[in-house]
């Protein structure tokens, strides 16, 4: 297929060039800033473009790859098209682009995005939404040229999926830097944390969260808890402390 | 070396088949409940015992893997010994036995045990302290017998290492189970973010957490931030949510 990307982050990046791997052809990839559109257009053989009036009507997809709020912004600017649009976003409804383009829809990849590394895509799942269901098919086709792992869900699921991912992922990764700061003070290298951390993350492929919780929490063992509160000096990592045991202990209490 | 094991928990079990496999003697199996010390005895030919005064005088270690709070109350009713007495507690000062033991000393594995899960040992980091500089070797080669990973830690730093545990391991644990509630109630199988949650750990392990952060808090994406906290019916998770988002761009803003 041919397709267009508006957008040049992290699953901007990630996808088209998985796209392009997939053997689609890259028209075009437009960014506000015309350097951000040359270094991924670059990557995957595309035109680099900043200007919206020059978006070619030569596509079947166009895949809008940024910020909820960028994308508000820059739909009324957008000129029509006759193939299909897609975002990329978790907590933002298929139907924005209801008035701005015939055929609509979603391509939400559940993953977390960072340029500098690569991943493999295949192993992502996709979760996809469109405003006609006879043109479902052709979203799905895209979405299974990159990975196995498709599957429809509707906008209003697809915000709690989002949702869900923030805790399990984003969170999680700040309760990591958190960590390493607290090690960092000690001058303990945070090398000594990761065993620790990738057998969390993976216990939990083969059993459920409640089954895995290990800890002073879980035990109720309110003397290391108190130690423990007594050591944070800052107060929002305290109230983080104090809040995440308590509902550790409600959760698994018998 | 003969050792005897006292408590039968998720760290005692582990342990003392590690030692077994390394091909250490465990004579004894303590615990205030006989059928716990008898079903882990039995995996590592081991006497099972429920009286203190039962304990052998015949073991160069004694290993104490009981919570902290039951290690302080038994100590007084245990009688001497002439072998090494050691905990494997993260947040407990070594000297805890000073008065009971002449020589005494740390072997801390830092992971999270469950009883149902196998996993490698040799993969484990193993903090080690002693009270007689002169008997460390011993408590390290007890220790490099089941993992490379051996290195001295105080006291003092080993109970930071022990709060950065919690929060990378138990804390991280409970946002998992968090984010399966919120994907049961919308009926989305939790299998869906486990690519999302093994990628999360899998890119810490080579760029630093802060460098990894991705989500709408990095970028202060105050729209999606306030649609997710609508979404939240439960008080503390709303608060856990606020929290986290506000340290995260705390953290990352320029």
């Amino acid at each position: 297929m041919n397709i267009v990307i508006i957008g040049s982050g992290n699953v901007a990046t990630h996808l088209a060039k998985a796209f392009r791997d997939a053997k689609h052809c890259i028209v075009q990839v437009y960014s506000r800033n015309l350097a951000h559109a040359e270094r991924l257009a670059e990557k995957v053989g595309a035109e680099a473009i900043d200007n919206l009036r020059l978006i070619t009507d030569d596509a079947s997809m166009y895949l809008f790859s940024i910020t909820d709020n960028a994308l508000l912004e820059m739909l009324p600017f957008v000129p029509r098209k006759t193939g299909t649009w897609l975002h990329t976003a978790g907590c933002l409804s298929m139907h924005v682009f209801k008035g701005y383009s015939r055929d609509y829809g979603v391509l939400y990849p559940l993953q977390t995005f960072s340029k500098t590394r690569t991943l493999n895509i295949s192993d992502v799942p996709i979760f996809i939404e469109s405003n006609r269901p006879d043109k479902i098919e052709k979203i799905e086709q895209l979405a299974r040229s990159i990975s196995p792992k498709v599957e429809y869900l509707s906008s209003e699921k697809r915000k709690y999926l989002h949702l869900s991912a923030v805790f399990a992922c984003n969170f999680v990764n700040h309760l990591y830097a958190l960590s390493e700061e607290i090690l960092k003070e000690q001058h303990i290298r945070f090398d000594v944390l990761k065993p620790l951390i990738l057998e969390t993350a993976d216990k939990i492929q083969s059993m459920s969260p409640h089954e895995a919780q290990t800890g002073p929490a879980v035990r109720n063992d309110t003397s290391i808890i108190e130690k423990h509160l007594e050591m944070l000096d800052d107060a929002n990592y305290k109230e983080i402390y104090r809040l995440i045991s308590e509902q550790i202990y409600k959760m698994c209490s018998p």
